[in-house]
């Protein structure tokens, strides 16, 4: 995956990728990150159309070979499904500058995606191009050490994770619960299973609308007199 | 505001602040960060919680004077609502680590929010806690140069930005919207507001419940042919 990033403060990208676990991935030529020369424009002011058209076709091609991502607030949200839509490109372009404040014309007629990472503002685009770079790349091969990696997480399959447990069995008075300490593998997975569905209706009840649920699970979330609603 | 940041790769956080926006605000001690030595475990381990207690206690004190906010997938959406919450308290700690694979016995007994930035899964909790930073930062006076600026955007007030426009008034043949070379300030000011309106409505209809509307804006909607719906 090769991700050209335009950007008005490019130091921040080598910062966080040259110490962070993608910079493995970098080394071994899984992925690259160009940093484009700053396109002009100020504090405060209104990103001009045709520095960023031409810093973004000099690289990308006229016109663009590849997703055009535009960073901005105003963008639909960043999901888990985005992340793995996306790693199936061999290129992105990704654009930040400041975070609000482009040009009509860029989003009109050079932009493909509008992305927001989120409902909060920022002080400008490039946490959230990490951000996408972060998430992106976790899905490609060989990126994360264990290939199943990426598909065990909370958000692949809507569900959040069970809670985890690790040494010293009481601590502060507070003890791990005992069928984890059983051995029996079995009502293990089956508690875990419990909790995540259980920790995802409290927390997240949209995500669990969403989450593909067997008919033990929901037998045992009517069991606990929770939905999920039916259809 | 003092943000206390535990993390295993602290180095991330001098890269980004040091060049960001945020670097002026360090300068001027109006925020300051402060990196804490790694407190163990390892890559797809679970952090025990011994390590964990005794790096943010000895921190920010038994029981912590502050809030205690860990970067979680299995966490509340963070808000801008958040972000000018968490302005208020003078000091901020922010676990990172792995981005999964707490101990639970943190989560219970040390943590005070758990929060994520979004349905995506990342390496790690570091460029959340940056987001986390940069977006209660702006919400601190001076932070910003212009005092009003943190409130005018998209999400303070539940409605997207309306499109910029600069020079050239024609670029590659698309023109910029008559009105705004009109010089007409109050026809401006409706065609922004009522852009403004449609944008939210087409793209975050989610968002437009929850904005404040005028009579004024509710008619110009149901003259589109939108919502709102009543409550």
């Amino acid at each position: 995956m090769k991700y050209d990033v335009f950007s008005l403060i490019p130091q921040v990208f080598s910062g966080y990728l040259g110490c962070s676990i993608l910079n493995k991935a970098i080394e071994n030529g899984l992925i690259s990150v160009t940093d484009e020369p700053p396109y002009g424009g100020g504090g405060g002011m209104v990103m001009k159309p045709d520095p960023v058209f031409a810093a973004v076709e000099s690289v990308v091609g006229t016109p663009p070979e590849c997703p055009v991502i535009l960073l901005t607030p105003q963008g639909r949200i960043f999901t888990q499904q985005d992340a793995q839509k996306f790693a199936e490109y061999p290129r992105l372009a990704l654009i930040c500058g400041r975070y609000e404040g482009f040009d009509e014309r860029i989003r009109e007629h050079l932009v493909t995606d509008e992305i927001s990472i989120g409902d909060y503002v920022l002080t400008g685009g490039e946490l959230p191009a990490l951000i996408l770079i972060d998430a992106i790349s976790r899905n490609l091969n060989g990126v994360l050490g264990d290939p199943d990696g990426a598909f065990d997480d909370s958000h692949a399959s809507y569900l959040l994770e069970y809670p985890h447990y690790t040494r010293p069995p009481v601590f502060r008075g507070w003890e791990v619960p005992e069928v984890l300490l059983s051995g029996n593998h079995a009502k293990i997975n089956e508690w875990r299973r419990q909790q995540s569905l259980l920790r995802t209706a409290w927390r997240r009840p949209d995500l669990l609308q969403k989450a593909e649920l067997s008919p033990k699970d929901i037998r045992f979330l009517r069991d606990q007199g929770i939905g999920p609603e039916p259809d």
